[in-house]
């Protein structure tokens, strides 16, 4: 699979390899996974997106174990198989039990239903739930 | 809007009727919303949903507020507008500030984002993210 | 709403004019909806895809009310308001009762449960359904 | 593939291998599906669903035939291949013809169509399909 | 409608009436539109977005035209009416013809349909088209 | 994968066949893709799609390149990974440069970025964005 090559850290700019580095020393891996070697082609937009990513999965007002659970949901409603895969890993990296997933697994699966239900119903936005 | 009619009080069955009073019970509240007068139609189904979506929101490994935020991440991957607004209505109710409600929206923003890189560069899953 | 206006039956061309007719004398009434009102800026476009819902919706292997709950289906997941109500009201035209829409959104909302479960866990497709 | 391991017989707990058994005899089939291997999990999650499936699935208003149509339907609009497999081989198994695949394929694409040009034109939803 | 009340000028931080000022300048015209009326109760959600969007949309490889139509074929697909609209209306105020608009609904209903149709069949990619 | 087979040559039927030798003749090459061998159990429908192919994609108001980006476009929100590799590979035979795929895609993902934050906002269409 793959509509362009993903590129090694040989093949890879500097600008590029330079993102490969702050990915290796923020994670403490020597790891660097496919999605950024694909990315890498645009090294601008390598970079762009990755720090905006560590910026909006730091602490803040949501903790980043939550903000990966989100994570995992927008990704799974997309059919972004990449994304669920990578992003379950990084949540039980952060601490995700199994108990955990599978109540996020549920949520999910109980909103995809009441998601069509809502839609296949055409409901009308109560007033009250407008701001 | 709606494909069915919103069921009053005196329109629903019995059966539906007494999932009404539940909710009220429930939520402590007099307002049934949109939602649940259309889903009444059907009676078993009404109940059904309800009852399921108690169990799945209730607190567990995951704290109700984090399921509300799962929830409007759906919703929002999913494009349905009542869900976001009656479950970012839930989500305020169980305590989400603007601050965490701007994290939620810079989360799924940031995922919508990279599950379509992650797509229109048809990256292949790292071995080590398969279980 | 609408990124174009609705061509009333003056405001249309000749060729657009011809399918409205096509549109009332097929479905004896004279009502033309709106769906059509708006693609008829591209009077190519509205004849084509005016015969191919023809042609599509006929009775075949599959009968026509048995389609138009695919239809209902297909725009309920795709969040397609103006869809689902065009589509649920050819279906009670068809013939659906409300027992029958009951169980269609049923089984709508059941499979878009085991969607967002089967890609959250990755599940990979079994052996013997490949063809 | 995979976001957790599928789970074998053995691996299963006690209450997921008794839904596998149930699975088994009302298929009547010595196969358990991956679906349900990776479910069982969460072993309560796996029988609420299996056990919702039965129910939704059955005969009703709606013939058991018609219900998998729908099914597929849902699962490609969602992009999701393996309930799209599934679900193929449980529709021929009750009965789909190739003809009767070919048009359920002719009907979706053509929803698909007409949904986005019912989005994109902003169509407003005409007074007379509301309820 | 709205999750969050729409802010005005006055109800806006200086930081956010900073970027609506920014918006008025680069687009010469007095009018805020509601999306960033919205998103300025996080105001640094707010100059991230619109400048990114500035970038993103200027002259490069592809003209700021095409870049419109791409965001209006993505908008449909998402089933997002506000963006489908303000990206039409955008792309009509550089340049988008009748004509253009009609070829481009065109081709976004042809990729619909085709999409569902690979789906539904579970086409496996050519090699030739892996990079 | 794939839930019916491909057909070979040999094995579609005469209709099928001669819009193989179509494809051949009017793209010049000896190699006729999955998608189109999936389609062929439908001959119908096989011709059907491909006819309209060639005049959707053809020279208009819009040039093929333009078209072949929008169509990568609409088959990553969808999330068709072989509608993605097809046509992204359809684009580099028309000319798309790198530079011209790194800005596709940098605003495909802005797109669904702020189709995201649109929707989750709930934000209302503004009346000057209404034809």
């Amino acid at each position: 699979m793959g509509t362009v090559p993903l590129l090694s850290d040989d093949a890879a700019s500097p600008e590029a390899r330079a993102v490969f580095d702050d990915i290796r020393a923020r994670r403490q891996t020597d790891y660097v996974n496919n999605f950024w070697r694909a990315l890498a082609h645009d090294p601008e937009q390598l970079r762009s997106v990755w720090e905006r990513a560590q910026g909006v999965m730091a602490p803040g007002a949501l903790d980043p174990l939550v903000k990966e659970l989100v994570y995992v949901a927008v990704s799974t409603a997309n059919g972004c198989a990449y994304c669920v895969h990578s992003h379950t890993a990084a949540a039980r990296a952060k601490g995700m039990t199994p108990a955990m997933h599978a109540e996020l697994l549920a949520v999910i699966a109980m909103a995809m239903q009441t998601n069509a239900l809502a839609t296949a119903l055409g409901v009308e936005v109560d007033e009250r739930f407008r701001a």
